[in-house]
C-alpha cells in the first residue's frame, strides 16, 4: 500500500485512543500503576491478540510490536499524570476511538482473508479486533460492558468488517477495499454518538432497572 | 461415521439449546441486539473455541462453520421477538442442553485425540467445549457462573469425556465410543435435574449467603 | 539444567501454592466441589496455557502434563476437607506463592525466548505466565483482582522477566540467567509484602471508596 505511513499513523490514533479509555476507566476504579497500565494495554491490542490467536498469527503482532506497547503505555502515563488535561481531550479521543474502530474492524478482516481464511471468519474477527479490547476492560473492571448494552459500537464494526470482505472479493482497488470501510464504520459510529442512536432493547424496561 | 446425520443434527440441536440459554440471560440483563447475538454466539461457540485453540485447529470450526453462526443468530431472533414462546420452551431447552453437554464433551475429546493429544488434554478440552461458553457467558455478563456453584453439570460433562477417551483406547467400535459416553452424559444431567442432586459445597453456609 | 530437580521441585511448590489460593478463594465464595477443583487449576495453570497459545506450545504444558493436574486437583482437596490445617499455612503458602511468582515469571519468560520470540513477548508473556492464572481466578470470581488495585506482585514479575531477557542476551551462565532474576522477584515479593509497600495511585481517594 503506498498509503501504509497513513493508514499506520491511523492504528496507532487508534490505539492511543483505545489505551486511554482503557486507562481512564481503570483509574476510575482506582488502579495503582501496573492495573492502569494493563488495562490500557489490554484494551488496545486484547482484540487484535485474540484475532492473531484465531488465524494462527504466532506471536501476536501486540506482543510482538513494541510500538503498540509504547502506545499504550505513554497513553497511561498521560491519564496519571495529566488526567485534567486528558479528561479536556474527551472529544478527540471520541474521533481517534471511532477512527480506530473502524481501522482495528477492517484491519482484522483483512488480516484474516490474508491469512487465507474465509469471510465468516474475516468479518467475525475484524469485530473481535475492533471490540475484544473494551469487553476485556469491562470484563477485569467486573462490570458488563457497554458495548453489549447500547448504542452503535459493534454494529458499526460489522458494517466496516464485512464492507471490507466484500469489496476485497469483488476486487476492488486496495485503496477503496480498505479505506471505504473505513470511512462508512467511522461515520456511522460518529453519527449515532452524535444523535444517540441506539440499538433495540428486549427485556422488560422496568424504573429502577 | 454412518450415523454422521444424526450426530450433526443433535450437534446443532445443542447449539441451539445453548445459544437459547445464552439469549435468554442476555435478555434478562437487558442488553441491546447486538449484546443478545453476540452473548448466544458465544455460550454456543465459546467452549469450541477455545478447544481448537488448544489442540492447533485453525481456524476454530466455530469461526468458520456458517452452521453454527446461522443457529445461534436464529435461536438469538427467536429469543427477541418469540419470548413468550421461548420461555414455554423451557423443558425442550433443557432437554437439548443436556443433550448438547453430552455430545459438546464427547466431540470434544474425540477431535482432542485426532489431533494426537493425550487423555489428559482430550478429557479436559472436552469439558471444556461442554462448559467453556456457559463460563464464558456469565463472565461476560458480570457474574459467578452457576456451573461453579451447583448441579451436576461440569461433572456429567467430566464423565462423557473420560467414557469417550477410555472407549477409543480400549478400541471400542466408533458408535459405541462415542454414542454410550453422550448417553452417559445426558442421563447424568437429566436424572440429577430431576432429581436436584448437587455437588457437596465446603464453605460455612451462613443464612442469608 | 543440572539443577533440573530444584527447578522441578520449585515449579510444583509453586503450583501448589497457586492452586491454595484458587481453592481458598473459591471456597469463600461458596463455589462446590467441581467449582473449587477448576479455580484451583486455572489459577494455577491459566497464565501458563495463555503464554503457550500465545507462543505456538500446542497443546499447552498445562493441559498436557499430569503432575500439574495432579498438584491443583491435591491442593484443591485439602482445601476442602482440611481447611482449618490450610489456613494455618498462610505463611509457607505466601512464601511458596512468592517462589512461584518467580519462577513463573522466569520460567514464562526463558520458554517465549526458546521458541525464538523477541525480548518484549518474552517480558509480557513471563509476566502473563506469573499473574494470568491470579486474574483468571478473580474473572470467574467476578470481582476485580487484587493484582490490579494493589501490592508489588505483577511488578515483581515484571522485574524477574526482564532480568531473565537481559541475562539471556548478555549471554550469562544458563544457571545466573534463570536463578538471578527468580531470587529477585521472589525477594522484591516477599520484602514488599513485609513492608506493606504499594504502587502508587492516582483516582480520587474519598472515605467510602
Amino acid at each position: 500500500m503506498k498509503e501504509q505511513w497513513l493508514f499506520n499513523a491511523v492504528d496507532l490514533a487508534g490505539t492511543f485512543a483505545f489505551a486511554i479509555s482503557g486507562a481512564t476507566a481503570a483509574r476510575r476504579s482506582n488502579l495503582d500503576l501496573f492495573g492502569i497500565l494493563a488495562i490500557a494495554f489490554i484494551t488496545a491490542c486484547g482484540g487484535g491478540i485474540v484475532r492473531d490467536l484465531c488465524i494462527g498469527a504466532i506471536p501476536p503482532a501486540g506482543l510482538a510490536d513494541w510500538r503498540y506497547l509504547f502506545t499504550a503505555v505513554v497513553a497511561a502515563l498521560l491519564t496519571m499524570v495529566a488526567y485534567r488535561w486528558v479528561e479536556r481531550l474527551t472529544y478527540p479521543v471520541r474521533l481517534f476511538d471511532a477512527m480506530g474502530l473502524g481501522l482495528f474492524a477492517v484491519y482484522g478482516a483483512h488480516k484474516a482473508l490474508a491469512f487465507g481464511h474465509n469471510a465468516e471468519v474475516a468479518i467475525l474477527l475484524g469485530m473481535v479486533t475492533a471490540i475484544g479490547g473494551g469487553l476485556a476492560r469491562d470484563v477485569l473492571l467486573a462490570r458488563v460492558s457497554i458495548v453489549l448494552q447500547k448504542e452503535i459500537y459493534a454494529s458499526a464494526a460489522f458494517a466496516g468488517a464485512a464492507l471490507c470482505v466484500i469489496g476485497e472479493r469483488l476486487g476492488w482497488p486496495q485503496i477503496w477495499a480498505m479505506w471505504l470501510p473505513i470511512v462508512v464504520c467511522f461515520g456511522l459510529r460518529f453519527v449515532s454518538l452524535h444523535l444517540h442512536w441506539n440499538l433495540p432493547r428486549f427485556g422488560r424496561e422496568r424504573p429502577g432497572d
